[in-house]
């Protein structure tokens, strides 16, 4: 890793007053202006200069036909020239004062030619002598804080939170930032860093760990380039934060699909996991479980989950939830006699059963009564945390039978206030299950209706998880986490 | 198991000309007045008749005092009377010349009291003399093809198809009647058959076996009421179909979960996987797992795959395609430097890779590309089937850009046709991932643009999964049968 000796202006970087786009075209849809485009769209505020030989205007603003004829400096610049003008951009904006530089030309090292290599290689140098590059073949960061957002990344969310990301892949990059939208998840800072021929994972690792916005840090890696640098760096910060790491490349052919993605040695599958384990690092196997699990560590308390209850409409997910939880070493303790007597007075009858799971054996139990149910289900003194099994979609043909929109009808609000009302009584996390069968064509009622209950839940601090798995996946990793930080 | 003497008429009790609802409430939702209304929706067009001891009318229609009232005869009984009041009504079906009875009623074997197990008993007593019972504790039956339906299955699918499922979980019945139709599956017969005091898996597994409209064979299991028959007929009909498996309450917690849900015992972990690979039966996880994997039997040539291409737009999918692809002895071999060169004179530059991955870059390469692309990889011999990983959720920047909707830029349709038009050249299957991560609520023109991708992809039979391993995991089962089978 080439480490610049002077200090670097993370501040200027991910919060840029002003930015500098040098590669902009007002024909056709490029990089440039997509960027633009994106900045505009997500609100960014901050002064946005525009670059491009053939000069111009664009909808009233000026187009500069050199860097230096920008008024002034810039904080940051974007750069979506060809591959052989980047290394001249980026001397200019050196010569600026830029803090750093987003490069989103490919063409590099990716390519495997000697040319690529020494374009690359040429970036590296100019870097070293005091501007943070970040790529080149990236799609840059976003930071909701600031505004600032990834190529494709209009439309990500400026609701700031705890999570940071940093990512080789452009795709996964967004795509994670987007799942963590719909998951209701906040972001500190997301960065694709590409090819990563300046920043990359060790220094993004150690600022995001002593970054006072970042809580949790989740990585997407294909290769590292300085093995002993990152995983000082990893255990350091593992031992202050989750640091939570999708490894993709560890097979024979994924580590030859990694060589022609980013350019990046693979490594052993063994050696990774190995020394992920050893530095308490959570590893992970995709993006969903990376954000499931980020999700688990952002809205629970920091501890070790072992005994919980699992309740709702269905004795076959009671079963599922038994049998999932026995694969992540959680128990499902039976309650007492005099409490599964407490419980069972409350539940409809028959078909429902009281003991742990409880199951409500109907999905249109009111919410009041579900409250009252997992208030006394926690006061079992060895339960850590409750799960709870919605059926929300069943209420798709009492809409039919009353002539009502299926949103107007199921009490997903009421439920997600006396769930939170239950958490906030009694001090117990409850993770919800929002699963939903019914998504035919004529079905998107009750899609719909999903995605609102999600962001309803979301609004109040309740992990929402697809499926039963996915929880008590995304608990073992916690468990584990928290097991070896305090043994 | 009670046999009865006399031969079951299967066709009177899936394709029942005359229903009669034992049971029926006008007052209120009950599970008679609910059964009426899921047949009508669904559209049914046999006699239906309705009985009550209160008789009267219910919009013009007769409600019978007693059974014996109904003129002439009926088929199929639907019971939803009190426990205690199902014995004699049985006999009154009985008497009428009814073939079958679907007994909605809990409150018997399930409750775990002498009063329950009697009761049961006595309906078993009472289906010997020649009426099937499914049930009691149930949700009864859903065919498509005659429009009779579960109790909560008013808005499931009259497209028939290969698959059956037998299910002791109504809730589970219903919500994988449901997920089928989600993922443009069809149906032959799904059956809850609830504490299956008669008719139950063994006779079921025999009977699907046997049923020329059933291809696939699904069943959930909490426990079997004679192993040695069951696993007979297990063997015997997994040689001809594959059956899938989803056994609930195997861990010691489950196994108590299964005990007060249908009465069951849960078994041994161990026992059950041996007993199933013995058989050769396909072991899922859970209902979601089982949908892919039959999906994957429905849609796919019956073979084992075992060298695929993977193409699509990001190179990180195409490194989490070859990790998951090593996890089920599946191989994405590099091609030819000819063949990769033909490719790679297709592919946009720069950021493209023309090796098995195929990573096209860019999720806006034109569906004819894609499609020219396609066909290439096909040629290579030693290809069983190809796996596209569409990136269809990025429309959304362009039709924002554009200020047109999102599910009229993205070429869908295009794409599903040049897919199945490869795919009849070629004659090797394609499987299409298709992934959103956008289903914020600013996100609900891209989940309805993706819940109709799905239709138009399942209506040529292209087989659509969520997640590039859900789809390895199916194709894993498959490899796995039919390397049994074929060995």
């Amino acid at each position: 890793m080439v480490q610049s000796s002077i200090a670097t202006d993370f501040e200027r970087i991910f919060h840029p007053d002003k930015i500098a786009i040098i590669g902009f075209s007002k024909e056709g849809i490029g990089f440039g202006s997509g960027i633009l485009f994106s900045l505009r769209a997500i609100g960014y505020s901050g002064e946005i200069y525009l670059v491009n030989p053939k000069g111009g205007t664009f909808n009233g603003q000026p187009i500069y036909a050199r860097i230096e004829d920008i008024p002034g400096g810039f904080d940051l610049a974007i750069i979506a020239v060809p591959a052989q003008a980047v290394a001249e951009a980026l001397e200019a904006c050196l010569k600026k004062g830029a803090a750093g530089a987003e490069i989103f030309s490919s063409g590099f090292k990716e390519l495997g030619t000697p040319e690529g290599i020494a374009l690359e290689q040429e970036v590296t140098r100019i870097a070293a002598k005091g501007l943070r590059v970040i790529g080149p073949n990236c799609f840059g960061i976003y930071c909701p804080k600031s505004g600032l957002t990834v190529l494709p990344g209009p439309d990500l969310s400026r609701r700031p939170g705890p999570i940071a990301f940093s990512s080789q892949s452009g795709g996964m990059a967004v795509d994670f930032a987007n799942l963590g939208k719909s998951m209701g998840l906040g972001f500190s800072k997301v960065v694709s860093f590409g090819n990563g021929c300046d920043l990359r994972e060790t220094e993004l690792l150690r600022y995001f760990g002593a970054d006072p916005q970042t809580g949790i840090i989740t990585m997407y890696i294909e290769g590292i380039q300085d093995g002993d640098a990152f995983f000082a760096a990893l255990k350091q910060t593992a031992a202050r934060k989750p640091v939570i790491i999708n490894k993709g490349g560890l097979s024979e052919a994924g580590s030859r699909a990694v060589q022609s993605h980013t350019a990046s040695m693979g490594g052993s599958r063994r050696i990774w996991q190995s020394i992920l384990r050893q530095a308490n690092a959570v590893q992970v196997n995709d993006m969903h479980e990376m954000a499931q699990t980020a999700m688990a560590f952002a809205l629970l308390p920091p501890k070790v989950y072992r005994n919980i209850t699992v309740l709702g409409g269905g004795g076959a997910l009671g079963v599922a939830a038994a049998d999932a939880a026995e694969a992540y070493g959680i128990k499902i303790p039976p309650f007492e006699p005099e409490l599964a007597a407490r419980i069972d007075a409350l539940l409809p009858r028959p078909g429902s059963s009281p003991g742990n799971p409880v199951d409500v054996a109907n999905p249109f139990v009111a919410p009041k009564t579900l409250r009252q149910i997992m208030r006394l289900a926690a006061g079992d003194e060895r339960i850590d945390l409750q799960i709870f099994t919605s059926l929300l979609h069943h209420y798709k043909n009492q809409a039919k039978i009353f002539g009502k929109p299926v949103k107007e009808i199921t009490p997903y609000v009421e439920l997600a206030d006396d769930i939170q009302a239950v958490v906030a009584e009694t001090g117990k996390p409850i993770a919800v299950i929002l699963s939903n069968p019914k998504s035919a064509p004529d079905h998107l009622d009750v899609v719909e209706m999903f995605v609102d209950a999600r962001r309803v839940f979301a609004e109040r601090g309740i992990p929402v998880f697809n499926h039963l798995t996915e929880a008590f996946k995304a608990l073992g990793h916690l468990n584990i986490y928290y097991e070896r930080k305090h043994p």
